[in-house]
């Protein structure tokens, strides 16, 4: 038996969310893909998360159509997605018809694995597109947010995994999207998972304060099957660690990849020139990031809570709405600090702080987390907070999405005259203002430019990009 | 028995030297060195390498008053130095009561660690060094330096480092100056040595390519003793890994150095504050970095060919170049990519390219070494190319010290119309024009504003220093 490990590539995904503002276009990826197809790569992340947003608010994008691209240009390695579960990729919940429809669309057009997650590790959240991904050829790869609390011992871990597993899970992925997890922490943790779950894992760790690429290493000791790596130029900082990093660590172990490093420079040369030619940041550990190891705090929602501070004049407050945070989230029954129960506990402490009396005021967001429409926190919400924030009324029990009616059938006419295929109307139910926005705009283009010579032009500048030298 | 980790701080040594030029100045510590000697680091790197002579050189410090004032503020950690064993902290072989008064004074002024290299591993180049330290009461850290080719094995190293121990070493240094020692490496290394040498290990490992943090992990999980680390905003990069990384690490393990979070991010936050009014950049991993793990070339000996070859407009053959390195480096007998022999490696290799001829023009330095003028290889230098250089001159098999005559009895008349102290003569005698131009120009300031004046300022700005919040 190998122990060979495998490793995913998130340069055209989660690497460009967290260190380009999702910003890398369809014809940056291109040039490279065929490069990227033969590293070897357990799958490639090319798809979901913010970029689905992003396609259409920003670069004016058909996210469809990138998707239909890739799954032509990438032949040998499976592609892969960041499916926020019944948030789909969006921000807040879906009707499961949505859900399922957005699924089994996105495994027509390539994707081969879909990586589902909930914020709150709420396994009902996960259970209708994990049903929907079971109904495809695709692999359903179920994940646990990774946090430090009182509750998130290694056995609620293990129960999740178990649970995620008797749900149909085809693989587990540890979400560690702060870069909290210490490598002894991570050896313990695959371990007792391994002892339980019989399916492979994969890590997913954010650089952030330094500990992901040993803690790769100590995972992979205790027989985790697959990271998640990035090019070098696009990894560190908030983002993944390095893929050429993890090849030169087990190399010439029992573990080598074998990926061949001549042909990483390569790659890593074509996005470090992208990189300069947009403009972006390398990725750089900052004593923001460095902090979370005392108060657990990720960088990224350090930096929003300076930002909101700056706005009130009161950024000397920070460090009062750092000590504050752990409170309310003590408080908030210990949800993860990740979007979008970040935002719950962040917005709430600096309540707390600039008004100088805690729960004066309590935000929509926080009562609506209280009333159960986010999926039920990790542990019980402190009573008194409850009272405070929606007094006698009885938070929800069951599935927030149980409460949603179905939505594909009702916008049909909304969406009709701008439509070209059946995947943009689950763009509008997804987005309706810069859903149709989007449609409309690239109606109206077609209409002007005509849509046969359009499509000529495209054609023929991704030959071209595709023959360039790289 | 407690497997706590010791943890050197190179914050004012190696790290800024790697990062910012050697360019940190006295005024830059000053204010911060009580609150790290407070940390509980093992010890702290603060003299010797380039600093000495960037004191001088750049700075218009004496570098003999930085170490007593760093001896007067830090009062609970032992102070290390580097040492270039018989290159003294120069760039060239000085004799044998150079070396000797260098150290008694440095020990005097405040060294507690001596820590000692030579760039072959050369013991012969190190012996008087080691006695020198032996005859005091400091420790006396002998190294050897980590590298890549067929006769640099573990047997190599283990061999070396016994040596060392039977010379008298107090503990061991593996130097990986070039951020190729890999993990599973660090790990079969330090449990080789360990099992044949009773002393202590230390691990100083620079970051580059990302290997460094792991490798201090299995290294520490092999036995290693101590480990080198500095703050975080000089960190990383061709720096040390940074030290809060490390601490996060090993917190709540076996290992745990208990040292406070908090503190070190107020350290973190004075150095970072430095950088920005000094102009300094983070250190990042570049590409060039990254590539050591193919070639084995070092990142900084990189840019350096890079700025050779652009000056002969000839940046297109760096390819090149590159490929005939290791060629120049097995013909030459595998000498460590260190200074100064990376320097006779790489020209020589320039040389062979740009000329379309191999050794048509062998340069001096390449010459000399070949003379044995460096010390010994650590292989055969191949007999064509040694009679190509030197056609059927013997090279020397004496120690290169051995064939210089003392120096301190002679300069005395040149020095002593400037010098105020002991030191100020060994100033000289490491760098005669840089130092007599250093001691002159001191004099002339103060016959212009008056020795007494300028103390007082001097000790009023220290005091003031001492007290700001940092
Ligand atoms: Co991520
Ligand atoms: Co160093």
């Amino acid at each position: 038996m190998t122990k060979k490990v495998g490793v995913t590539d998130t340069t055209l995904r989660d690497a460009h969310q967290s260190l380009w503002a999702t910003r890398m276009r369809t014809e940056d990826m291109l040039p490279i893909v065929s490069k990227l197809d033969e590293v070897g790569y357990h799958s490639m992340e090319v798809w979901g998360g913010a970029t689905f947003d992003v396609c259409m608010r920003y670069l004016k994008e058909d996210p469809w159509e990138r998707l239909r691209l890739l799954n032509e240009y990438i032949q040998n390695t499976p592609l892969q997605m960041l499916l926020r579960a019944q948030n789909v990729v969006g921000y807040k919940h879906y009707p499961d018809d949505v859900v399922r429809k957005f699924v089994q669309k996105a495994e027509e057009n390539g994707i081969d694995i879909f990586r589902i997650f909930d914020a709150l590790n709420d396994v009902r959240n996960m259970r209708t597109a994990l049903e929907a991904v079971k109904e495809t050829e695709a692999h359903a790869q179920a994940t646990v947010v990774y946090t430090v609390s009182p509750v998130h011992t290694i056995e609620h871990y293990v129960e999740t995994a178990v649970t995620l597993q008797e749900m149909g899970a085809d693989s587990i992925c540890i979400k560690d999207m702060a870069g909290l997890l210490k490598p002894y922490r991570a050896y313990d943790l695959v371990t007792a998972i391994k002892e339980e779950v019989d399916l492979p894992i994969q890590i997913h760790s954010h650089y952030i304060g330094g500990l992901a690429i040993s803690t790769y290493l100590k995972a992979i000791e205790a027989g985790a099957d697959v990271v998640d790596t990035a090019t070098a130029s696009l990894a560190f900082g908030s983002s993944q660690p390095p893929v050429e990093t993890i090849t030169a660590i087990f190399s010439e172990t029992e573990y080598d990849n074998k990926f061949d490093l001549d042909s990483l420079f390569d790659i890593d040369r074509y996005f470090e020139q992208v990189r300069r030619e947009r403009g972006f940041e390398r990725g750089v550990t900052r004593i923001t990031d460095m902090q979370t190891f005392s108060h657990q705090v990720p960088g990224g929602m350090i930096s929003n809570l300076v930002s909101q501070l700056e706005d009130q004049n009161s950024l000397d407050r920070i460090h009062d709405v750092l000590n504050e945070i752990p409170k309310v989230r003590e408080e908030l029954g210990y949800p993860p600090l990740v979007t979008p129960t970040s935002q719950v506990v962040g917005v709430q402490a600096v309540f707390n702080v600039l008004l100088e009396e805690r729960y004066k005021v309590i935000p929509d967001e926080v009562k609506s987390y209280i009333r159960g429409y986010y999926g039920r926190p990790p542990a019980e919400i402190d009573p008194e907070i409850k009272e405070l924030a929606i007094g006698d009324e009885e938070p929800i029990t069951c599935r927030p999405a149980d409460l949603l009616d179905p939505m594909l059938d009702n916008i049909k006419d909304e969406v009709e005259h701008y439509a070209e295929k059946e995947e943009d109307y689950l763009s509008y139910a997804l987005f309706p203002q810069v859903g149709l926005k989007f449609l409309k705009e690239r109606k109206q283009e077609k209409d002007i430019f005509g849509v046969d010579d359009e499509d000529k032009e495209v054609k023929e500048e991704e030959e071209e990009m595709n023959l360039g030298e790289i």
